[in-house]
């Protein structure tokens, strides 16, 4: 691309979460702008099919939007080293305390294109079943179970927002006809 | 929510495209947290729908992937008064040129829920006509326009990954059964 090249980058800050750069930015008329732009590790998340076809969601607290949220299970990848594959697996089982038979990608993400690098591989798990660390369904209290036609109506209801959860459930909606 | 609540929050930084913030957070047993916040104006994107059913799109460069991307039409409000509505209009025009006579909500967006406030109301927009500004439509080199079956395609196969863009034509294709 020629039209615009970025020419320098400096760190701001090194987050928690992600590093936050200042990107100087040239375009072909020699005008120079700066960007903001996060740079993340990069995430997984799943969609958990149950045998019954429902899906498992996970209602967690959300500063940003300082309320709680219904989202398909997800996480951060420890380091760029682990595979988005071994991320969602270590994920799913530590949000739900299920292990799946079958884990295939369903989609390649990218959160927020204007301004972050965060990529999400988005998979769908089916053949569930609890592990022996966590034999017990009660344990984990903020699993929820819907069907697709439920979480379509949230979808377009307004009560599910998540980029993701909305990307994935459609996603496995259509490929799979559910 | 009982179980975390913010206690503190700092500004980092004042971007250009949003502003960076460390919140300090606290468990119910008293631990504290530091999590990193990017609070954003809010944004628009806009299905636009020619009479034939094709789906126009924007190619453009984004720095944090370093290469050209499709997206549907999209833009930040230019400040917090904007309605999207009118934010998607103006995008939309400014983008391709064209005005709709007909323009609904589609979806309520959240992009990154975890550490961004982005909220994107995604529109549907039908009966597109240049506009008297823009009679010309070789002036909007970067518009291209494709159908549903080929942009799932291309969702499928990680030519399209952005997020708004993935929700936006799988939502569109399975409300209006396109």
């Amino acid at each position: 691309m020629d039209e615009i090249r970025r020419v320098d980058r400096n760190l701001v800050h090194h987050g928690h979460i992600f590093d936050y750069y200042e990107d100087t930015m040239e375009t072909k008329d020699g005008h120079r702008h700066i960007w903001d732009t996060v740079v993340h590790n990069g995430a997984a998340a799943v969609v958990p099919v149950r045998n019954d076809g429902k899906i498992l969601l996970v209602r967690q607290y959300r500063n940003p939007v300082e309320r709680m949220t219904l989202e398909i299970p997800a996480g951060k990848r420890d380091s760029v080293d682990e595979s988005t594959y071994d991320c969602i697996v270590r994920e799913l089982e530590e949000e739900t305390g299920y292990r799946a038979e079958e884990v295939t990608l369903l989609l390649k993400f990218l959160s927020a294109i204007a301004y972050s690098t965060e990529a999400i591989d988005i998979y769908v798990a089916k053949g569930l079943h609890h592990t022996e660390a966590h034999p017990d369904e009660d344990e984990f209290i903020d699993v929820v179970a819907y069907s697709v036609p439920e979480l379509k109506k949230m979808i377009y209801d307004g009560t599910i927002q998540d980029s993701k959860t909305i990307a994935a459930v459609l996603a496995y909606s259509d490929r799979f006809n559910a």
